[in-house]
């Protein structure tokens, strides 16, 4: 289940589903403008070439390594569907993106699930489950935390399988495992405009890999999977990244702030490298925290997993809107 | 494969993916540029309850009757995955929509062809098909022939699967199949804003059936697999048919004209009533005068199949298109 979006009359704090609090880019908003226009009764480009040509420019990789999806939910979905067949093993950490093993269930492959360390440092079980498919959620949801570089780079080397690190909020880290893409025929990168871009409420993905592989994927794909409003939103976007890196640097202080202040307030929080930050009490289930900020009007995320129900995931907001938690949280 | 996109720099009189040659409703345009601000920070509203309710009062069914996909192509992906195990039957006449076929082999199922008769009158053989699923492009394409709703309703009554009415042209056509939806719990109509609304740049589809069957799509279904844009727009599109039935009359006065026309250059014509004629030569492949015709710039859909390879699917233009076609044929 995606987290609740409350009805456009209720005035929320809304911490719980990872948007970015700042606007997207006004020239983003501008090209989209010029975008409403009689051209939309024409089919999109079901090739995105615009927007995979810009991308692999900003990325470093050649176009053919880029495959455009309505969300990474939809990248996901593709390839689970394009590289798993029933009773096939896909792995990840637990607790992670739920949709991982919603998509496996639904594939009637078989989940193979490895606890995350209290530390959330790469479990070494990830390569003794043989699995057809490995997902890595990096940084993870819920937890923020980041996986370095290096220990993907060992894992990609040791599985016989695919690796997918699905980058959704890895603009806000300090680093990132692109560059693993054109050394290692069997990662995949995930990137999403949901998060540091602001465009979650248009659906956009990126899927970066070996052309073999995304060839599989282009298979399985509804031919005209992003819209021509989209596709002008994210070619937009690429060319404003000074806008995005305004944005993120501002989430990131914020998030410092976030986590310093849970810590004051006796909360376990683990080193966070994504928009929100997960505060934890070791062993106690926090469903009646979360119904109490509810209750305020302010939305957090609560997991009821035996994994992550000990946890909240909030999301870094504006200051504004952390303040509000904070004194939420206070009284 | 989908039909042919030229890129912005060609000049091309393009009747070859049926799109809407007139524009889409002013105050879809209107909508979409209000909804272009900061809230395309957010996620979209996942199960889209401002479209369907607004497509139930328009179509006369319960909400809960209505699912939203991105593109009719989405729900027909959505049908296979939720209905289609490996090895099941999937029937369906031939000619007709190739994405039928596409997504019956991806899910591993059987496709039971079944020949068209000459008339395009529904195939007995149906029935006896035993299929899990069964598809009825209506009008059809590329035939742009219908099926009258009585004989449906038969065919609803005599088989077990679900029979799926892809009404993607519906609206071109003198009767659709709606109604079945509330009588026959086995009955999924489908529509698209592709076509009749002028919106095939934007990826708005609906399913329709009962909320038994709708529930099954919707475990397979990404969760926000509608763009805030879209949703606006479709919303937006149903509160101004006006404009839809227009530019319908229209199509439907140059339709009758082309096919007088193509009949008087010698074609075979059967009865049209989608927005595009299918103009045969019995036992000709045709794959050489649509070669011809784009070279002078005119693109008409060839299918090269042994049932279609004999036709052009040519889509209703605007009368000075439907004009430089007939020239570029008769010269």
């Amino acid at each position: 289940m995606p987290g609740e979006q409350p009805g456009p009359e209720r005035r929320v704090v809304k911490l719980n589903t990872n948007e970015n609090p700042y606007p997207p880019s006004p020239r983003v908003l501008g090209a989209l403008a010029a975008a409403v226009n009689d051209g939309l009764r024409l089919y999109p480009d079901p090739e995105a070439r615009g927007l995979r040509t810009r991308a692999a420019a900003v990325y470093g990789v050649p176009p053919e390594y880029v495959l455009a999806g309505n969300g990474s939910d939809e990248c996901l979905a593709l390839l689970v569907r394009a590289l798993v067949d029933a009773g096939d093993r896909v792995a990840f950490p637990v607790p992670t993106y739920s949709l991982y093993e919603t998509l496996v269930a639904v594939q009637g492959g078989t989940a193979v699930r490895v606890p995350w360390p209290s530390d959330f440092a790469l479990p070494a079980e990830l390569v003794d489950a043989r699995a057809r498919l490995t997902f890595l959620c990096n940084p993870n949801s819920p937890s923020g935390t980041l996986v370095p570089t290096a220990r993907i780079e060992d894992l990609a080397q040791r599985i016989e399988g695919v690796l997918v690190v699905d980058e959704a909020y890895v603009d806000f880290a300090r680093e990132n495992a692109m560059a693993l893409v054109l050394r290692y025929p069997n990662v995949v990168v995930l990137r999403t405009f949901s998060k540091s871009f602001s465009l979650a409420g248009l659906r956009i993905g990126l899927a970066f890999g070996h052309p073999d592989l995304l060839a599989g994927l282009r298979t399985v794909k509804d031919s005209y999977n992003l819209d021509r409003l989209a596709l002008a939103a994210a070619e937009a976007a690429l060319e404003d990244l000074d806008h995005v890196r305004a944005n993120i640097a501002r989430v990131r202080a914020t998030r410092t702030r976030l986590a310093s202040a849970l810590t004051g307030l006796g909360f376990s929080v683990v080193p966070a490298e994504a928009n929100n930050v997960f505060a934890r009490r070791p062993g106690v289930d926090l469903a009646p925290l979360a119904r109490v900020l509810a209750g305020r009007d302010i939305l957090v995320r609560h997991f009821p997993t035996p994994e992550a129900r000990d946890g909240l995931r909030i999301t870094v907001g504006t200051d504004d809107e952390i303040d509000t938690l904070l004194a939420g949280l206070s009284t």
